[in-house]
């Protein structure tokens, strides 16, 4: 209980909730990150494990997925013969007689980036045995994955056998993506080669248990396996650790991963458990060094903010600048690992404060994307750079046509590959903001300045001139209740911003590195004649605003459609869609997220004076369901900003309990990296009020909820790390 | 969410947990207390309401039963002719089409001591409505339970009834009490008489549904209802009240109780819900500013601690001094609703400390009970008052001497009733508590003392004379693992503590009240042999210690016994006892709650130098199961006090879980009421070491954990409210 603020504990064990805990409980390293699914296995269970950049399409699928690579986790106990399972099952005529648990405990050490997990066991000779599990994706060595098994005979005497393996027999919910497998068992080190089917990634595994009995050897069997048995003296323990590697041919050459494996394999035995773990916790103290924010007056948002950014930390590339990080993070099969928007504008702006290092890999991986993204365009009619909606590692647009066949067996068309088009806007933000905090200009000169001119491009070759104005068709906002509508308020006037960013940006290279602006104006043409075009866009962009009642219009039309009082939806467990049905929620003024908070978010006292940007939220707070998970945190971060204290808290505890809580049903399927990123960005930028002010200094503006006595955390500015810390002027008001 | 530390709450619905949150859910105001159960029922749901006093001793039964009386929260709602409900069931062929709870949360909101449930519902039809209880048992007027129900169309314009009444149809886990029912409904008034069996008790209640339309009577049923009918315009609300009061005859005349019910009942519907809340919540108010205790630092402490305070309570008698308080609290069918050594030794002390008068009433319940305890020691061979290990409203002896059958028919014999004969000792303890903290002298002079003697003359008559010292045999100490053992050094070392202050008592009566003392002398025959015995008895007392190892030992023979190494069986859910089963146990050296440390916390620094009171700790606690959920509060209590911090708040933390966590598995019996006063025991006297120095004044000497910043506490000393403030001086570390 100490450790409260540091650790996520299940205790006792949760079987209803063994989906939902395998997400919570992930553990990674920026290279990888494998779910806390069990040693021993469970019914039910999704052993995954993911690294960074791995996709394959498989025959008969409509999109590529982040490819499950073979469990490195199995660990198999018997305890006098007693198979050491968690739930046992009556369907084992042919099995010798089972055990009973008689207690659990398990426990993820956000600081250590360690999971722990502690069973009291009683076998059918009635010895009972204490087990511990640890395990760990090295932060230091990402190659290395590391496991301890301590078993102590707390009462009797018993016959323990420990055996371990690599299973390769995975797949994606059903989909097999690996060809090619071989297995092998030499020297007590099992390895495994395979090859992914379609895209042809080369995968190299080596692990070794090591144990101070002798460790046997089974090769026959369908899967190697290595073992090792002794006996225990009453009190007395017994440990094992096992090591296992992780090579791709995303990391050395094709016909290397496995020799790779090997001999980091062989230098991680050598070095030992113990050394391995001092190395990796010394890394994760570094990274909480600036990562950490200390929230003293609310233990329950405390323990939140580090949940989040540990989530966010174990997804983040470290060493790789191609691979980004997907919807569902590394922690499960949601949205196949693809790439959205959730990673700019949410997951990134907290890695751009605490990580720029890990925030410009995230850029470079649209970078690198630059060709997809001209192909996309290009394919579409349009100029420039049109980034996919969904990601994956070609840079090509992977978003499915259609869904899975729903309960009917119809499949449903999906609209935002086509139509969700402000994906290439929220990039270009992204690269400005990370530029603006690190005022890193050799990263906006080599790179960042094309992708916020191509996209700039994009658009100017997008927008339809009619009616005497501009107007963009056939989008979908934020609020992706309403498909393919025209003239989406978020969209028009956030492409405004966009260009007139870029024609900044031009300038600024003009002056500050005109070889560069000399190069981009050649390769992306753009000419004087582009150039006026989009100034002309952004005189006569199209922007719905209802003068009268001083509020944006989320786009034409809207308000013509039936009003639900969606506030009195509460307490709810479903979104107001499933409530209602789609049918009638897209006919409706029921909005998933609000797009016109969406852009007060992002473009704040800019956007409208103060009393506009309070009648757009009393117009639209009512009316927004939710209904995303990337709601609640930008909403929270909005409110703060106009004052609304208890509401800002109360969206703010909303978003912390996305995944904790499972309040949206699917942790199952992974993180919310989003919600993630959002929770820190409605914690800095909301309740804190960060912000860069017009002399170019860091500023706060706090607005803590009364309960809080003081916010502090760690940015890193132009460069220079800044502490900072907000104190609540109303502390001492007893808050009962 | 800023209320969180004054409100308990459940979201979404937790039908598992029915059971378990019916009883943490308990409202009351020390007239009564209701489970909180469904207004609407649910199947497996324990409707129990239970007033202080009311027992019942049923044919066929071995023991009186504290007497559930008729179930006064039926409120039955239809929605477009659905029933509203939260669990839905597939057998329902004669029934309506079946609605769907699309939402739910229930708040126990601790300061105001009232429950409210919010509910969002779709009727077959397809109207939603949002639905909220309320309900309250009031702190001002104990006789009056008011419940409010507010019904809004969120979807459609249903068609609304409401229906209410009194279910006399009520058990004790399926025994029946209550003879003679009658019932009525007459000007829209329900009312209930009814008599209990063999104790003869009159209960009667009454009852209105208060609409703003019309309401209905249907008496010619099983059961007399009322009910109101309506339709909802859309998004408009409807709000209902009900009111019911209760008396019985121990509160007016036996031909009173519907009259009082009745009057009352009028005088409530007059006043209205509103102006009744705003009374309730004022009483509330007033307890709370002495009752609460801030801890600054630890929101799950601060939310633990008030939640035990609430329960307090709400049990704790406040115009009554003939009744007390049971083992679980009147939340549940535990124990039977019996009064044990958890009062004295657990409950009574948070209230002595901060609401005197209340502590009061409880120990006037002991004094009227000495006739019962006089019969007992008459009755078992001794002198004097020996107080029930058990106790009702009679004062006698109601253990049961036999269990309920075993899953194999047999039942198992209990001893306690027989041999925990230290409850008369915890008694007198608790008077002198009461009196060194208050002052109130003339408790002591008129009642007081003569508990503290004439349990001291039940000593000097019970002790045996052999082997040339004082011994006992046969007892029970405070682990009940071991049964019927001579010389448990808990009852010896107590009893020669007890005839100390006996005549320690009697001195200062001698000289601050020479006619009570007079008095005292002559009605309890204290004659000068009796207070020599009592002299030679203190100096020859067999006190079991090992002058080898420096240790009180817990009996002779103790350490003869299998050892077992209890903090090996970690993590456990279940009981050391409960994992190596009744007959092993009982033969080795697991204890279920440290006899020693008990010892420790009742007599501190006078029971050893700190040398032994370290080796008793370093000795009993890794022998210890805490199978009892009064173990880990004293333990933690005991711990802070031997410097011993960190293991102090696991500790501290583990008796926090015991009703909210459930962590014993049994919470649906009624809240442990010995485990909520021993854990403010243990912040209070623990943690911040409050203590009467002896220059008689208030001291602290803190061991607060170290992320624990600030507690602070209000206690009356000598008449005198005192508010208290300790400041960790480790303050400002980092905890991480």
């Amino acid at each position: 209980m100490l450790r409260r603020l540091w650790e996520l504990t299940e205790f006792p064990f949760h079987p209803e909730k063994l989906n939902h805990y395998e997400t919570l409980f992930t553990i990674g390293n920026g290279y990888l990150a494998t779910r806390g699914t069990f040693e021993e296995g469970s019914a039910g269970d999704i052993a995954t494990t993911l690294v960074h950049g791995i996709y394959d399409h498989a025959p008969g699928t409509l999109v590529p997925d982040l490819v499950n690579i073979p469990n490195w986790l199995p660990i198999r106990i018997w305890i006098d013969g007693t198979l050491f399972r968690l739930v046992n099952q009556n369907d084992t005529t042919l099995q010798p007689p089972e055990g009973a648990v008689l207690g659990y405990r398990r426990t993820l050490e956000l600081d250590h980036g360690l999971m722990r997990r502690e069973v009291l066991f009683r076998a059918a000779s009635g010895s009972v045995v204490r087990v511990v599990f640890e395990r760990f994706a090295s932060l230091k060595a990402v190659h290395v994955l590391a496991q301890r098994v301590e078993i102590t005979a707390v009462d009797g005497a018993p016959e323990v056998v420990v055996e371990s393996w690599i299973d390769p027999d995975v797949t994606n919910s059903g989909t097999r993506h690996w060809t090619e497998v071989s297995q092998n068992l030499h020297d007590s080190m099992v390895t495994v080669q395979a090859m992914t089917g379609q895209s042809g990634y080369r995968l190299g595994m080596a692990s070794k248990l090591v144990s101070p009995y002798p460790v046997l050897e089974q090769p026959d069997g369908s899967v190697p396996v290595v073992s090792t048995r002794f006996r225990l003296e009453p009190e007395s323990s017994a440990t094992i650790d096992k090591f296992t590697t992780v090579y791709t041919s995303r990391d050395v050459a094709p016909n290397e991963v496995l020799t790779a494996a090997q001999d980091t394999l062989r230098s991680a035995v050598q070095r030992g458990y113990d050394t391995l773990l001092a190395e990796h916790k010394a890394e994760w103290a570094a990274y909480w060094d600036t990562c950490d924010a200390r929230i003293d007056g609310d233990d329950d948002a405390q323990f939140a903010i580090r949940f989040v950014m540990y989530h966010i930390l174990i997804a983040a590339p470290r060493h790789d600048d191609r691979v980004s990080i997907g919807a569902k993070t590394l922690s499960g099969f949601g949205y196949k690992g693809h790439v959205f928007w959730d990673t700019e504008l949410f997951i990134l702006p907290p890695l751009t404060l605490t990580q720029p290092q890990l925030a410009r890999n995230l850029l470079m991986y649209r970078y690198h994307n630059l060709p997809g993204a001209r192909h996309k365009a290009q394919a579409n009619g349009y100029d420039g750079a049109m980034f996919p909606w969904e990601s994956t590692d070609t840079g090509e647009e992977t978003t499915p046509q259609w869904s899975d066949p729903q309960p009917d067996g119809t499949r449903i068309r999906i609209w935002t590959g086509d139509s969700e088009q402000h994906i290439s806007t929220d990039i270009a933000y992204a690269v400005l903001q990370y530029w603006r905090w690190t005022g890193d200009d050799t990263f906006i000169t080599q790179y960042g300045a094309e992708i916020v001119l191509d996209t700039a491009v994009f658009w100017g070759s997008r927008v339809e001139h009619k009616n005497g104005r501009y107007e963009i068709s056939q989008q979908i906002g934020p609020d992706e209740y309403h498909e393919n509508i025209d003239n989406a308020v978020f969209t028009n006037r956030m492409v405004v911003w966009h260009l007139q960013q870029a024609l900044n940006l031009l300038d600024w290279l003009q002056t500050h590195a005109p070889e560069a602006a000399a190069r981009l104006r050649h390769e992306l043409k753009l000419t004087p004649e582009r150039l006026n075009h989009w100034r002309d866009i952004i005189e006569k962009m199209f922007i719905p605003f209802d003068s009268e009642r001083q509020i944006h219009v989320q786009f034409p039309g809207f308000f013509d459609m039936e009003y639900i009082p969606v506030p009195h939806y509460q307490p709810r467990t479903s979104s107001v869609q499933a409530i209602l049905g789609h049918t009638r929620t897209i006919q409706s003024q029921v909005i998933k997220q609000a797009d016109v908070v969406m852009l007060m978010a992002l473009l704040g006292g800019t956007l409208a004076p103060r009393e506009v940007l309070l009648n757009n939220w009393n117009t639209y707070y009512p009316r927004t369901d939710h209904g995303s998970s990337l709601s609640p945190s930008v909403h929270a971060w909005v409110a703060a900003r106009l004052g609304l204290d208890d509401l800002a808290y109360e969206l703010f505890a909303h978003a912390a309990g996305i995944d904790l809580d499972d309040n949206k049903g699917n942790v199952r399927d992974g993180i919310h990296g989003a919600a993630s990123g959002g929770l820190y960005q409605a914690l800095v930028f909301g309740l804190c009020g960060l912000h860069i002010n017009e002399a170019g200094e860091l500023a706060l503006e706090p607005r803590l909820p009364e309960h809080w006595k003081q916010v502090s955390f760690t940015v890193y500015y132009r460069g220079e790390k800044r502490r900072l810390t907000v104190t609540n002027p109303v502390i001492g008001t007893p808050a009962a």
